[in-house]
């Protein structure tokens, strides 16, 4: 028996979950919030269930939730979409990342992806015949190099896959690294996917650069989110997919046959808190940046080296000052010995990494964090 | 841009129910329940929501949910299984079917399926680059002939594809079925995958033969379930799949990268109802059995020729004595100017296929099944 991923054991997350909850450490590994979905949601998604909404949704999605998704859309960004057909529905991000990437990878096709990059992008393009290139973002603060890009282009470019805010670094894409972007993928006749997932959690008064605010960008992109980060609600796996028809029509034929449709009663209670309570996702960057400012003020006195996240509700630590271990015996030493589980950094690069960073999620409560930094500051 | 499934489009369940619902027709076309999913269920799921069990799951299942599968299996079968690591929960039983085509199916792999296929099938063995090799069940009976079987097997015979209670033709596989496909499977050196979602929906006292019953076929056997069918939520999107460790654990690793885990306060509801109420599960047979006789018997003075269901919730109806249109054009034809959807066998085959024969759901109130055969009786 022949494995198609033979690299490739339990995902990191699985791995320090476990061993989090094993050794009983404060879990600031897996990026899941430890505080609940709003009430309105959890109400909504009862009533769903309670007046008899629980069977199949259409394939794509509940109208209710794409016409929700495609307002939210034209009130943020001055784009033109193909009306509902461009919008799919999925069950989490996960799959929509990998739909996207059966859609349009080919065998020996070349896809550059950026390390650190999230753990799913290889293994799902290697199941479609693909190949990852990866570039490595520049240290120490993450940045694409684009002629590195340009350099990484063959004729087998099929695309590149981005993701801002970035998970793990906190990193942010700007309007111009959209602009080059365009224009290589244009020049080079190749799809950008754009994992967008924690589109709403940018800090200290910074833009999330979408795909879609760029229409010459866009007519080649698949750009992906997911209202799990967005609501507080992971375990509800929700995520979704915008793209122009032809790529939307695709999409859709092969999402089909992956999970056919998603859990209805979440996608009607998410089109109604979408509708009735937009302000949640208007205080969502203003909520999580006082955790990151939190968490960040009480390890200021640690021997750890901070990097200042400007989205997503992970930050990096640098602990070189604190050990020489590698970051996944420091990560494991952490969780057992000293009670704080985290994630290494190597997890998410091609090959050999010996930095000693490893990240920290901090979509946790207040008390929760500083009980973290204070263990952590002991160090 | 090329398409990976250029001969496809909608699925047929999607065309068809749209179709009814445009025309108000009673929708007897795509198979899920008119009526609700059990009360205790819907309590359940709202508990665990506002008990906030709303984040990930662990990506093979929550493990209250495994553990009463476990269970079930073994109240059912005198089989062994390597504990909770065979047991997968995915997102519906389509993900399980994809999931477990892409853990064995490599290019140039051969599968072989039997006609009328479920439509999920075919995709999912060409986006993992194999072939599928049809074979028809022979009517009226559509039984398997098992020297068309071995006559088809060759060096790159990956796999089969076998489904009982059987989608849309409503028979099962006997005891010799699964001795033949197990001696064959073992000189041929193939796996299974037995698609097995509507196992608890037979009816006249005959068993469902599980794979999991004969345990030199399950050593090369995907199992593949849904809690939709079983427990009247297909919007719920619950399924698992069954197998050999060496099985599970690939099947697990790609699982992680395409869905990662699923709904979790759903895992936990059915959990909570699989262990308190069995006798739903051992009811569910007579009470399907009761609308399978009720159609029948209203549908007896029609003048459509009737199959005898043995299984699942649908039932064949041919009706060559009505019209000369196809399959398709009969059943856009019902749904507009009759005002009854059906589903056409023809998408379930390979080529062209011109018998008079379509599908309906019975898994509909009484009422519903009785104002349908009254309006197919006047045809
Ligand atoms: C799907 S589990 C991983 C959650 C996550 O996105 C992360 O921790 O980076
Ligand atoms: C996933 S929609 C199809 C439902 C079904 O299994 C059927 O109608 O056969």
């Amino acid at each position: 028996f022949k494995s198609k991923l033979p690299n490739l054991a339990t995902s990191i997350f699985t791995e320090m979950s476990l061993l989090a909850n094993q050794y009983d450490a404060i879990n600031l590994s897996q990026g899941f919030p430890e505080f609940d979905t709003p009430e309105f949601l959890k109400d909504s998604i009862s009533n769903e269930v309670r007046s008899g909404n629980n069977q199949y949704s259409p394939s794509n999605g509940m109208p209710d939730l794409l016409k929700q998704i495609e307002a939210l859309i034209y009130r943020r960004y001055d784009t033109t979409l193909n009306g509902l057909e461009s919008i799919s529905v999925t069950s989490g991000a996960t799959e929509a990342l990998f739909v996207a990437i059966q859609t349009i990878v080919n065998n020996g096709d070349e896809v550059i992806v950026f390390d650190p990059a999230y753990d799913s992008y290889e293994p799902a393009v290697s199941l479609a015949g693909g190949k990852c290139i990866h570039i490595p973002l520049v240290s120490p603060e993450y940045k694409i190099n684009w002629n590195d890009v340009e350099n990484a282009i063959t004729a087998s470019t099929k695309a590149i896959i981005i993701n801002t805010p970035h998970n793990p670094t906190g990193t942010l894409l700007s309007e111009n690294d959209l602009i080059v972007l365009s224009e290589l993928a244009h020049k080079h006749n190749f799809y950008v996917i754009s994992d967008e997932v924690y589109e709403f959690i940018t800090f200290d008064g910074q833009q999330h650069e979408s795909a879609l605010k760029y229409p010459e960008l866009f007519k080649r992109t698949f750009v992906i989110s997911s209202f799990g980060k967005t609501f507080h609600c992971t375990g509800w796996k929700l995520g979704y997919c915008i793209a122009p028809k032809p790529l939307a029509d695709e999409f859709r034929k092969i999402h089909q046959y992956v999970t056919f449709s998603s859990f209805t009663p979440a996608q009607l209670a998410v089109a109604n808190m979408l509708e009735t309570h937009p302000e949640h996702i208007n205080e969502l960057g203003a909520f999580y940046q006082k955790k990151r400012n939190l968490l960040l003020n009480a390890l200021s006195h640690s021997r750890f080296k901070t990097f200042i996240s400007k989205g997503t509700y992970f930050i990096l630590l640098d602990y070189s000052d604190i050990s020489d271990l590698s970051d996944k015996d420091f990560c494991h030493w952490l969780t057992k010995e000293v009670g704080v589980a985290a994630i290494p950094l190597s997890p998410f690069y091609e090959g050999d990494y010996d930095e000693k960073i490893i990240r920290l999620c901090f979509a946790k409560n207040d008390e929760t964090l500083l009980k973290a930094a204070s263990i952590l500051c002991k160090l």
